[in-house]
């Protein structure tokens, strides 16, 4: 068992990673909720739901299952979910559990913080990408226009992580999850991306991954603590999701995974960090990388880069209409930049060309 | 001018009252926004929308108008106004103004709170009843099983109320603003609720009136700053609102105004105190008042007590399928107490019989 505690602003909470956590909920819920409802999606529902409401005693349990997938961080979906927790009963003393990858997170997540004007949530990720994302209490739905357009900052009452879960996923899932960690170790530490890069994914021990898990979400750990309101250094997280975003959105929710968008974004980021920071960094490493583990890289279209531009601008990040990338210094050195539309049309260019030529 | 500070866990803000303040928006503004989204209802733009925009300067202004009442509190109007945020190029340094009463002050600040996961926003409150509402960071938007389900605890920025918009309010909605203050008296000073139930409300002068709103504000103030989230004291200021919102929702919402149902909850809560706590309370007083003021004194029906009962027990309150109540112990001290579904329903019968009487 490996266990962290985060300091939010609003409360501290605990991470706590183990094998067959799931059958052991009860242990870690730290006050007597007056009712429980877990939110999970249609895949998880069959592996795990039992297991977690099983483990929760004789309490008053209801479970909610939307569709797997991005399309469930809808408005429509939110509002159902909120008429479940009216329905079932559901009062302030109430708790949510969040059991699933990263859209059931940043969901559950969202209704919890909007319940009556706030309950507590669990998040149980069961995926390696939703280590970024349950921890530091970010939680969204999406809008048409855009992803988490709307949303808000809200704690968890505690991240409870089975790593047994992790251990069904696709590979394609394993690739998704470990360019968040990579990212993780571009921004903050040499040894942990040198490690990273020089690794098959699918040669990965459970040990190995529990430990890149927890590296990783020291990382993250850190930096939400000393920013958790994203104003300063959590900004460095975005690392590789300009672009990442922008290719998901235009591509269509679905085509790429996330880390798959986010892996192809950091390669643009760094190649646009050595122009504008004249330093050599692993780009090739990240390509080797990339194909070693069949990471797809995504082909830029001259016609989609108007279209990309538009997305980036549209970003949360981006300010008076400049595109905020994040870029490197180094590795371990990121810092914040923002852009407008002609530059980074200027790089999508030479990004092209040099991709054509690799 | 009067003017507060509210201190809140995440900000200080001022509440500032003036005659004439929308034409000196800009002076309160204490930071650059790289652009404002005023939101108001058809009513309000009519008289004020032109005055507070073009006290701004030269900024990005935008403005979005709602129908005016209740029914722009839903999860629909909430959407599109996310939709016209971003659509006009709304970003994180942007800012929110909330021009109207209570439902213009709660679906505004919940976009805010939401958007982009939090931006800042001012209220600006046109009615005496959005003293209340202003203050305190409460924001929602109501879901159909009841009022204001959907929501968070996100302080504005600022409050700016200016008094000269108070002049034009209908009589009905100085009844329904005088209801809350009348509730802020009752829970904490006995002087201040004594002369508000001598008070002929359509005799009252613009001295007397900006003198009770900063009276009643004060008592808000000192509650949420004692506490923010409602888990004890801010409770008291509920008095009334439990049989009041169910009188909303089972009668329609716009049958009686807020305050009106309020009023009549009041009346309630000091008829169940009187029991409850054996003291003699000015029910009769207030019931004088009333009248005097012509608030609809509303006569509850035998077949309409279980809708009732029903929908007291879906109140944001309610905690484990009790019914919570503030009552008196005496006029300046509030008591939260959880009654059953059968204590509650044999009050309501006494007070139908105590009614009759009348």
């Amino acid at each position: 068992m490996k266990q962290l505690t985060i300091q939010s602003s609003q409360r501290n909470y605990p991470i706590v990673m183990e094998a067959g956590l799931r059958f052991h909920i009860k242990k870690w819920l730290n006050k007597k909720y007056s009712s429980i409802l877990i939110i999970t999606d249609d895949e998880i529902a069959n592996k795990y739901l039992q297991d977690v409401a099983g483990s929760l005693g004789d309490q008053h349990i209801y479970s909610y299952i939307v569709p797997s997938g991005e399309a469930s961080k809808s408005i429509e979906q939110y509002y159902k979910l909120q008429t479940k927790a009216i329905e079932s009963g559901l009062d302030r003393k109430s708790l949510i559990i969040a059991l699933g990858g990263g859209v059931i997170g940043d969901l559950g997540g969202f209704v919890a913080a909007t319940f009556m004007r706030g309950i507590d949530y669990i998040q149980m990720p069961t995926t390696i990408l939703a280590h970024d994302s349950s921890v530091g209490g970010k939680v969204a739905i999406n809008h048409e226009s855009g992803k988490n357009l709307i949303g808000c900052f809200y704690p968890p009452a505690a991240v409870l992580y089975d790593t047994e879960t992790l251990k069904s996923l696709p590979y394609r899932e394993v690739r998704s999850g470990y360019a968040e960690i990579l990212k993780e170790g571009l921004i903050s530490d040499n040894r942990l991306s040198e490690e990273l890069l020089a690794l098959s994914l699918n040669q990965v021990s459970s040990d190995q991954l529990e430990n890149h898990l927890e590296a990783g979400i020291k990382v993250k750990a850190n930096i939400v603590e000393e920013d958790e309101k994203e104003s300063g250094v959590r900004k460095y997280l975005n690392l590789g999701h300009t672009l990442g975003h922008a290719l998901e959105a235009t591509l269509g929710y679905g085509k790429v995974t996330h880390g798959e968008a986010v892996a192809n974004g950091m390669l643009f980021a760094l190649h646009v960090s050595e122009d504008v920071k004249g330093e050599e960094l692993p780009f090739n490493k990240l390509y080797n990388w990339m194909n070693v583990n069949k990471y797809p890289i995504v082909d830029i279209e001259e016609e989609s880069i108007a279209k990309l531009i538009k997305s980036m601008k549209s970003d949360k990040k981006s300010v008076s209409g400049h595109i905020q990338m994040v870029l490197l210094n180094k590795v371990g050195e990121p810092t914040v930049e923002n852009l407008d539309d002609s530059s980074v049309e200027a790089y999508i260019r030479t990004y092209i060309e040099r991709m054509n030529k690799l």
